[in-house]
């Protein structure tokens, strides 16, 4: 991407697809810069994203004290309101023309691949019509699935909420044992489901099985594994992905059965997790104590949590793409984070790339992270830990006998 | 109760029914005042409450470093391992003949109503054989619904968690409008789902409406209150306990599981939060986004993330329920709060009454924190806002238009 003279003009930011807990500490990086900037004259926010800009729902967000911005960086899901919606191009031309009469010059746009696709497709078509207008996406997702990326801003917060309900519910799970399911966010892949993996701290901690989508999952196995586990420690921690699926690639409660409403959503429903406890009772015993949980949307949401790193990121994310725009780095890209030092000696800096890079395909968890069918492998914990942060305390009694 | 000389010997402990997240905080409470008692020989624990007692499985807890015990204080759930068990007269016999066996001459048993009647029965059947055992009761339970006390040890902990969760999902629910049903848990009275109040900030936040098991529940009323509140606000957010019931008593929707003390179960399955988001669609529209989260176990066991007020109370309580027993300030009993000072100005005492008291029977939410038939009252968030705590920040943009 050559430097290119940054033109003078207003800015515009959107917010797109699922929230995070600190998507709005990129929107508060991108207006903090964007009002410095001597290139831009007003700093514009998108209500509903894409939908807004059809809609003509814009807001003077340049205006905010110092003080509502911090207090915004602070506060889950999007400020300016989120949207899905991949728009056609039709609708792509109805946005230039409303770039074109805000006089917007930079676009920010905050959101996963689609976000990005939706900037990449923005971007053709102001060429098409030569106007230069700066398109940048900002990257956020809890489910980790951004290309090019080490981690996305937005998935350290879900990981430490993952990885400390496990924390809890494996004490849970010890204090009145049984079998017990919780069902985790990750529509491709199994990042977030992974992080369950940091709540172990004794050798027999849960979860004790982790289903990730990464793998191809079958009720027998499944059943084999909760049956051995159970005979081993009396009780089952399981972590399953909601993206779970046969080896045909169908998901699990797609595959002949469903519940019974007939949903097939993945999220906002504890279908598949009851599906599964129903599964262990048929095929194990009706008398065995079994329950599911299904996080939810507690997961990308859940207020006062977030990990600190992950939020010291999201502001920077957004700060280095208003910088790249109104300082004429690149006229168009997406941010990526690039992870420096060993482990145990965390870094990271703020990188460009381009928007096809980033757009349409999500990214699986490596192989490497992966171990057997149903678990991760160490050097995946070395991954994750310092996106999370400092965890919860957990410990046990010594248990020493009379 | 009288003052009465307290014998020498050895003090044991149990934990039972569901956790919470600050139950460790009673038992370390106990534990570090019996360690310093001068009548008390030995401190044991009860693994898995009264059956670890019929299994002879009871373990020194009196040998723990202040270091450990500092630890499992903060963590979450049951150390000793809890249980759901009601003992029959035969099993008190032989409880009462471990205690003999064992030189027991305290026992504290932190639970919730139940364990009040085990406590009131064990000390029936010591004081029919002529055993001087002090038996007490530490109340826990995230339902806040025992008699005698202004709030239980747990409560305030899994309030702030309901609480924050709220915040986000109506973050969530304004990024993303539409009609969302979070069920939450609280079996016979609505205390915890009543926490949920306290995410609201802005007029239009949510929880738009609060079902409790204190008023009778429709599903006409429901769909009604629903489709007024998504024509209001283009959204709906709705707190329902998971005990809601019809006008004759029978629940909305329940599992054939029961327990010993004949409580059905309720929790660890999303089936009533997706039955009521199916009502929703067959009555107001197929179309329509609705989603339904149940909070599950997350609620009494997340880890870091505890009320500081409500850890504080819940070590109080253990250490309270240890010197009126070893100090022979009676012979038996149970630990209440007593609430003290006006509205902003909470102050808390730790009080003796009978076991009978708290046994057995629960408590609803008071007439006057109610509101309508979907709502609680201010009063209702003056008396929950101090067990609580802190509470994230919940900011928003002031739409400034253009």
């Amino acid at each position: 991407m050559s430097s290119t003279s940054p033109p003078a003009g207003n800015a515009l930011i959107g917010q797109s697809g699922g929230p995070t807990c600190v998507i709005n500490q990129s929107l508060v990086g991108l207006i903090e810069t964007c009002v410095a900037s001597p290139q831009v004259k007003r700093v514009l926010g998108a209500v509903h994203g894409i939908r807004g800009i059809l809609e003509d729902r814009l807001i003077d967000v340049g205006k905010e004290s110092r003080e509502t911005l911090e207090a915004v960086a602070k506060t889950p899901c999007a400020a300016l309101r989120s949207v899905r919606k991949k728009p056609t191009r039709e609708e792509c031309e109805r946005v230039l023309e409303a770039f074109q009469r805000h006089d917007v010059r930079y676009f920010f746009y905050i959101g996963g691949n689609d976000s990005a696709e939706t900037a990449h497709i923005l971007n053709e078509v102001a060429v098409a019509a030569n106007y230069d207008v700066r398109l940048f996406h900002v990257p956020k997702t809890i489910d980790n699935d951004l290309r090019v990326t080490d981690h996305c801003p937005g998935y350290g917060s879900a990981a430490k909420f993952v990885a400390s309900a496990f924390m809890g519910d494996n004490q849970d799970n010890r204090s009145l044992p049984g079998i017990k399911i919780d069902v985790v966010m990750g529509r491709h892949a199994g990042w977030l489901t992974a992080a369950s993996a940091l709540a172990r701290t004794a050798p027999d901690d849960g979860p004790h099985l982790i289903y990730l989508p990464e793998r191809d999952f079958t009720i027998d196995g499944f059943l084999g594994d909760v049956d051995a586990c159970f005979k081993k420690h009396g009780r089952c921690l399981v972590a399953v992905s909601e993206g779970i699926h046969g080896p045909g690639g169908e998901l699990i409660l797609k595959s002949g059965e469903v519940d019974s409403h007939g949903n097939v959503q993945l999220s906002g429903s504890g279908a598949l997790g009851d599906f599964l406890a129903a599964k262990v009772k048929e095929g194990l015993g009706q008398d065995l104590r079994v329950r599911a949980d299904t996080f939810g949307y507690l997961q990308r949401s859940f207020a006062g949590y977030a990990s600190e790193v992950d939020a010291h990121e999201a502001r920077e994310v957004g700060r280095r793409a208003a910088r790249a725009a109104t300082e004429g780095e690149a006229p168009h890209g997406s941010v990526f984070i690039q992870r420096h030092g060993a482990v145990g000696e965390y870094e990271a800096s703020f990188e460009l790339t381009e928007l096809q890079n980033v757009a349409k395909e999500t990214r699986d968890m490596e192989e490497g992270f992966l171990a057997g069918t149903n678990d991760v492998d160490p050097s995946f914990l070395d991954y994750v830990r310092p996106l999370v942060g400092e965890l919860p305390v957990a410990a046990r009694l010594s248990d020493f006998p009379l």
